[in-house]
């Protein structure tokens, strides 16, 4: 064991971002992560009136991004920053996490990778050329319950998977909000900050991420069929996908922003030969356990009867509900185990492994590619 | 009013049959309709004992539904049967409904309609020639909350209705039970009698009634994806689709008798511009109402704040549940309302008209059939 | 098996009347019962439209139930009624059991089974002379998971029951609804015809029933707290309760009728050493079911691992709700198979013997007076 | 604002502690308070080695709480803790309390407040004296959605409360399981360090603490019946409670240990004039509300439409799960910025007021107190 916390930068995230607030909790819940710097906007001046707000030191805070690799890397170790989170629009992603890539330090960026798939497939060249840590926040495969199911399947309890149904509805755009100046709303209906697809590419990528983790099966082709539901919206809004798993599995996926009542109902169900399961991320300490011919199964995380990768990610007993946030938590507590490890020598405990890498990323923007071609050719059949 | 219960005459429904006693209930629950007579199976024998079963005397317990038809019409009005319940396995609905009409009896018939879409069309100009009534038992529109959610919708209380997702999971057919000589299994595997789509034919037309029935938009095209997991099943065991309604909204709809641990678990989402609502009938008293900006509601059977059609429909207060046989029985119901006004020459109550008809038959079918035609042609667009 | 419906004669039931039309439901919703004759109204006019709605000849349709005793008495069996079913407000159930019992009719009788706890005591004894069935529709214990519950608590598979948590809350009458003229609202408030408690009378006794009979404990001794909220009420509108059972077993029970918001809402908990059940009577298809150390399970209706008592009391597969009616059903149904069973000479099944009895009634009583009583001396423990 | 976190001393919490761990999360989730010292341990190397595991240099890892006290308070302000958390037995509380106040350090404690109703009393009087601020973590609380019940109650919005029904059943202690040396349930179950009370004194408070903070009302006296229903045990492990409140509402109030297959399940219902509410600790972001002859509405975490006190205590949007250490962190985060106001001289915004004192703390042991004596005279009606 290092007897330090890992020394985390951050770029974005300043004053007003949702998510820059969202990383630092979940980097520093377990405490083991402290955030030691940042460039947290594109806005020098808030760049820096952020930081103070956090408590760091000014001479901490950078005006960008390139000035704090160019900072940081003439510190020792111990001293810089061992890995930048990036929190930005995903147009930054990309010439963020390389300039962190190339001047040395590890990178946990949010998703996606990249804007394009041609960035991730780039992108994950540089990985593999400097040898340093690539993590994703596909924060929703950090719930404990995901895990559980995932090591049910890998354990044979279900049988062969045959189907699976991954949902993603949301209800927040269905209105024209990008029209009324709200930040979240603008940034993700737009082409330029956003990517090829709107809907899509912010939660679709998710669904499809918590489907291939949990079940351990790649989508080979989709035929999807995207709209844009909102008159004057710029990317979809909503998209309803056919899925067909390499090995005969068989599925859906639909996403959606325009589902009036649907907070974030992230949820799927995945049925095998002899069981099956079903989760909702609204009410992540929940998973249904269905096998042939028996009654239906409540596991509850925090129970004794739960495998080791549930045990390993959740920090209370049962009945005690963890969150999105804990979830997220985890994401940065085995991607800073994994940096611990590394500098202690010591082998890393089986959790620090288990995070999404660049090979999610890429997998992620060649979803999005393959959706708005299919979509483009009229829910053509498009393989990944 | 006339002073007598409604006459009914069975064909199939005898010993070991599980739907028949389904429809007995139904029909009998609300002490307006009285069974008569019945032709209670293809074997004479059994049809007798079915009968006796019934307290029927045994002059009318017929050994075939021709016999039944003869005989039935021989009597004067009053004693003779009105109206006949078909429900037989799939391949007899359109003799038996044809003989019936032509013989002057009204028609009540378990769905699908036909075996095949030409059938049904058939049937079609034999109802209009006759001009006797035909319903047939899509049961699950016969509960209060989806009349409820139809008559919001008529109502404007969720804008144009902008997406649609129809689900209908079952598990009871995840292995290959038609090979131990279940009964219910192997006819619904057959295409001889079951037509030519297995669960989408079972199961699937009900989600597209309840859809279509629901929104009160009709299917425009589709793109199917069909599969038999099951080993030597001849028929489709699950389908995934893609729906695009007239007017521009969009849907899914998938059904399943190979997701291990779903009993009946038909459930509808509708989004509209300002609104939404979802339904499940496993739990089908209460109804989750969606309004853009507020709180989702839960509308239960039987309250004071229901509209007129949920308020026909439902018997009992509030908190006193009713289930999947009441709903059938409000089909019987309605349809028996139908014949007392004709035969008093009263007005009908607005519920009399509320069943569906041949039209419902002739389209479900033809879902079927271009279900069937888009899974062949790769998931192509398919008009209905 | 004897070759005709068993024959049902109704006192009380009338036009406007709630619970009658219930009792008719669940009596000839299974087919094996069939309305001959009734009383159903105090007001001898009243009294014979009310039979004329149910298509009876005017013949059948009685002024009072002491001329239903008289003239059917004079009938031979198969011609008279086998059995009456008492559906009046509670201040005539006792009257109306006697003079049947006494002209050597069974009786089945809404409860509760008397006005007072003399009248019960008298009644079980005209009972037991006269050697006739006499019924009583608890009709909650009528529900197939209850009867699982029963039935695995028998078996020992939750061990010895420590805990029983026994709740009714409604919210009818949280305003003074009796003062608007609304007929049920009014009978039951009154202490003339409803007895000496208001909502523990009402609803605090189908819990009463349903815990005992649930869990085969009967309560010991209890310590009472009941109120009157709203101004100008005669009766208690709700009522806290601890309870004692013999054998250690504690308890809460608790009922209301100012609970706003909630319907129907009776539901149980059992802990033992080892296991317990929860059960909700407004989604009664389902049966959480605890194991020490296991995730719970949900038992639901329709499936092959129940037990013979649950199978014995549904009607349709898993996934098809039943509901209230069914339940109420299951009484007539089980009822009317002991006297057929006795008029055959045949063995009659197990579940003719399931349905509550002047036993509960007596019990049910001595709960309403000891319940009086203890809230008279300030929640005193009394014995029952 | 201060220009820096406010700082943390911790007492207990070492290594093999569950709350510490849970203390430590919450105190540091929203990056305003930082860990500078502890006594973790009354073992003096295990105390060191628990702090080396947190990162904290050897010379802050004190080996007794009176040494902290003595040693923190030689620093200049700023380089001081600011507070101490006391996260140790019950048995603790009092002695760690009283030297932390009494060195001039504000005391954020666990509960319940002392050992007895005599150390809160005397423990008040010290808080009163010093002017120094303390804080007991009733954490439950601290959720949002009990804080909008709590407005909307005090804005009127359920008109006078008549029925409160809060419960909080658990089932870890169903089996001896403190004679097994497992840590948590030995020191819970032993009067020396856990005081009079077992189930009561552990979750009881809990439950007493919700209702009186959610509806703003007093219990004024109840009638308890505890139970010890594990053999051998010291302490109740089940107490079932009626309550009656200042100004005429009733309760009921029932806590166990021995409730096999409940996990952690805190849950209270409310009752008004004209509406209700109905709110579970383990799904916590879902608050129920109920009013007179409407649906209910299903409020959620993180929405437009919820008020000022729920919308402070919740840190992102709706559908993203917030849980038990969220609601944990509110109280911490409050209780530092009510000492960072005072530091700064700045106006405390109106949630830093929002978190338990020793008044709640009095009231707890008060509770306590009076529930035993209650119960120790078979249940007579004791007041607090």
């Amino acid at each position: 064991m290092i007897n330090r916390k890992i020394r985390m930068g951050m770029i974005g995230g300043g004053q007003g971002a949702f998510i820059g607030a969202v990383h630092r909790i979940a980097a520093q819940i377990d405490s083991q992560i402290e955030l030691v710097c940042g460039a947290f906007s594109s806005d020098a001046e808030r760049a820096i009136a952020s930081g103070k707000e956090l408590y760091l030191p000014e001479s901490k805070c950078y005006p960008d991004f390139n000035t704090m690799m160019a900072e940081e890397a003439k510190l020792p170790e111990g001293e810089h920053m061992d890995f930048v989170a990036i929190v930005t629009p995903n147009h930054v992603h990309f010439p963020a996490a390389k300039a962190a890539l190339e001047a040395g330090f590890h990178v946990l960026s949010d998703k996606p990778a990249t804007l394009d798939k041609n960035e991730a497939i780039e992108l994950a060249k540089i990985v593999k050329a400097t040898g340093l840590k690539y993590g994703l926040t596909h924060n929703y495969t950090g719930y404990p319950m995901v895990k559980q199911a995932k090591e049910m399947i890998q354990n044979g309890e279900i049988g062969k998977v045959r189907k699976i149904v991954v949902e993603y509805p949301q209800g927040w755009l269905a209105t024209p909000l990008e029209q009324t100046g709200q930040k979240q709303a603008a940034w993700r209906t737009d082409p330029k900050r956003s990517g090829a697809a709107g809907c899509i590419g912010d939660i679709g990528t998710h669904a499809e991420n918590l489907a291939e983790y949990m079940t351990g099966l790649q989508i080979d082709e989709l035929a999807a069929d995207l709209t844009r539901f909102v008159d004057g919206r710029l990317l979809d809004d909503d998209g309803n996908i056919l899925l067909r798993f390499e090995g005969g599995a068989k599925g859906i996926l639909h996403a959606s922003q325009i589902s009036v009542g649907e907070e974030n109902s992230l949820n799927i169900r995945v049925y095998g030969e002899t069981g099956g399961f079903e989760w909702h991320q609204m009410e992540p300490n929940t998973l249904l356990v269905h096998k042939l011919d028996q009654p239906t199964q409540i596991f509850r995380t925090g129970n004794g009867y739960l495998g080791e990768a549930a045990t390993a990610h959740s920090r209370i007993p049962a009945g005690h509900p963890e969150g999105y946030l804990e979830a997220f938590a985890n994401i940065y507590r085995n991607f800073a185990a994994d940096i611990a490890a590394d500098l202690s020598g010591e082998a890393a405990p089986a959790y620090a492994k288990d995070y999404p890498t660049i090979e999610d990323g890429v997998r992620g923007m060649a979803f999005i590619e393959a959706v708005v071609k299919s979509s483009e050719n009229n829910a053509a059949w498009t393989k990944l």
